[in-house]
């Protein structure tokens, strides 16, 4: 019996079902009586109820990532964990690969530890099926469910995300601007976040009234750190295709190899060949020039995705989905 | 009562009592017959022996890190959890900050939740006091602990590290073979790892006839991601002390540093100054020169601590410590 299934047979929300735990006054007496008569038919005792108590409850949450050694996802967990320990959390992580199986497994494990809620790092947990998606369904009906950069629709998870479409759009709007006009999309996932950032791309070209090229939308799916190989990649897409004199990536390891590929090409960056890439890592101010990147400001999605993780446990209503807006670091690799 | 007290009270090592449990005939009859009844006298079950049987366990072990957001602890995670994957175990991580109340906290939390083994990542959880580390001597009373790169002289605790001294006097030789005899040493960290790698290049120069400088030892103790703040310490080391035109760091982003501060100073790299790094990490293909750096082989390290863990957990026995040689990656920071 969860609280799923309470707001179900007392037919109301979650949200109303937490707002008679946890006391408020904003929930009708009648309201009140229904949920309550339905609690005690069913013999429930509430998790966050218990936690007032002091009772059944570790004060853990499990967190999912898919990768640890990804920059990305690593400094996402960081914050995250350090925000749950402000917080007097304490924080039980499984990596889980990128395999649906071992996420699941991953999942049911930490459920078995009973922690209070699960957060999903990473678009990579929310899949293209419906049924692909059940896991996260079934969990939620323990717990509730927080996701890092992308959103499902189903009742107690919440979905809080950058708005990568926009951000892309503005970096591409940007380079338009700055008079480059052939313009090669270099991306690596076609995850709902990937999904976002390719139509802002494509979004500000038909803006500019120029034709999407798919010879200029090139997908890398190699090793994430091979830099050499995402070189090769865009000197096949070179000869190939299109000529382009400007890069714009889903992320900042291919803006590395992009800004590699120019130094190999004797192009002069930003001059003649301009890059951006994505999510403002270390990575951007170790080469030379720095490159200019979108910072999608995971510490504060990761701060309002405590924030609201903590509201939901007390019994608080939520959106279900929060989105924040990015902003494009200006390095050395942009004329603008 | 954990495999240790009995242990104690048969008068015999762990290993033995893990041979007995798990039937090895290496041990004498009347060993056995000694182990058993204590066994029996005191209702011990086994975690091994209840693996056997399939109760009582989860196949999970606890892994503890300081910090996600660090590269070099983040990869090694990465290849411990895909290794215990690879064996059929679970994995559950506890980032624990640097702070020695909380590594305590996050050590009980695992093994509240039952975890088989636990495995300390990096040599920030072994603390310069006899007192300070008691946490781990506590917990290996009740489950084996493996320690990367840091050793604790304690039964059920097994350190796998790598030759740090050695690299660091192997690389600090190979710079003064080269003809650069003033070499500063830029390091960030005093843990076991620390002292072996300040160690190494202090035994280089005597071996080379030349004095230890004081100045020319410079310990960095800002953020570990402020590149501008590394570079202002070598700045101020430059106007305050003797001229160096060498730098060995005890890790890849001090090396970054250093080679920014060569660019900042007009001197040639390699032919004016030399920059050596540390764990060859995906930062020393991002800069221009790509960075000369030490590869202490984490994934080599970290399967064998798995492999290591295995055998533990089937009541073979194993060495208290391991220690694998690092090897010098050439790159265009060194003239060598």
């Amino acid at each position: 019996m969860t609280i799923y299934d309470i707001s179900e047979k007392a037919g109301v929300s979650i949200a109303t079902v937490s707002r008679v735990l946890n006391g408020s006054s904003s929930v009708s007496e009648k309201t009140r009586q229904k949920v309550l008569a339905v609690m005690e038919k069913y013999d429930y005792t509430p998790n966050a109820f218990a936690r007032g108590l002091g009772l059944n409850t570790m004060n853990t949450i499990g967190i999912l990532c898919p990768d640890s050694s990804d920059l990305y996802l690593a400094k996402a967990v960081y914050y995250i964990e350090q925000k749950l320990r402000d917080n007097h959390y304490d924080s039980l992580l499984c990596c889980t690969g990128y395999a649906l199986e071992n996420k699941q497994k991953c999942l049911n494990l930490l459920l078995s530890k009973k922690v209070d809620g699960i957060i999903l790092v990473g678009s990579d947990f929310v899949n293209e099926t419906f049924e692909e998606n059940n896991y996260i369904r079934e969990a939620a009906k323990d717990v509730p469910i927080m996701i890092l950069n992308a959103v499902l629709d189903c009742p107690n998870v919440y979905g809080i995300v950058s708005d990568d479409y926009r951000s892309v759009y503005e970096a591409t709007s940007a380079l338009l601007s700055s008079g480059v006009k052939d313009i090669l999309y270099f991306y690596n996932a076609n995850t709902y976040s990937g999904k976002q950032k390719l139509s802002g791309y494509q979004a500000a070209l038909k803006e500019y009234g120029l034709p999407v090229v798919p010879s200029l939308i090139q997908f890398y799916d190699g090793p994430h750190e091979d830099i050499s190989a995402m070189i090769q990649a865009l000197q096949d897409a070179s000869k190939n295709g299109t000529a382009f004199h400007g890069v714009i990536t889903s992320d900042d390891t291919l803006a590395l190899a992009a800004l590699k590929y120019a130094v190999q090409n004797n192009l002069k960056v930003p001059e003649d060949f301009s890059v951006i890439g994505y999510n403002n890592s270390f990575i951007t101010v170790c080469c030379n020039p720095e490159l200019t990147s979108i910072d999608n400001k995971p510490e504060t999605l990761c701060g309002e995705l405590i924030h609201m993780l903590m509201e939901v446990l007390s019994g608080n209503s939520v959106p279900s989905k929060t989105v924040f807006s990015g902003e494009i670091i200006k390095r050395g690799t942009t004329r603008f």
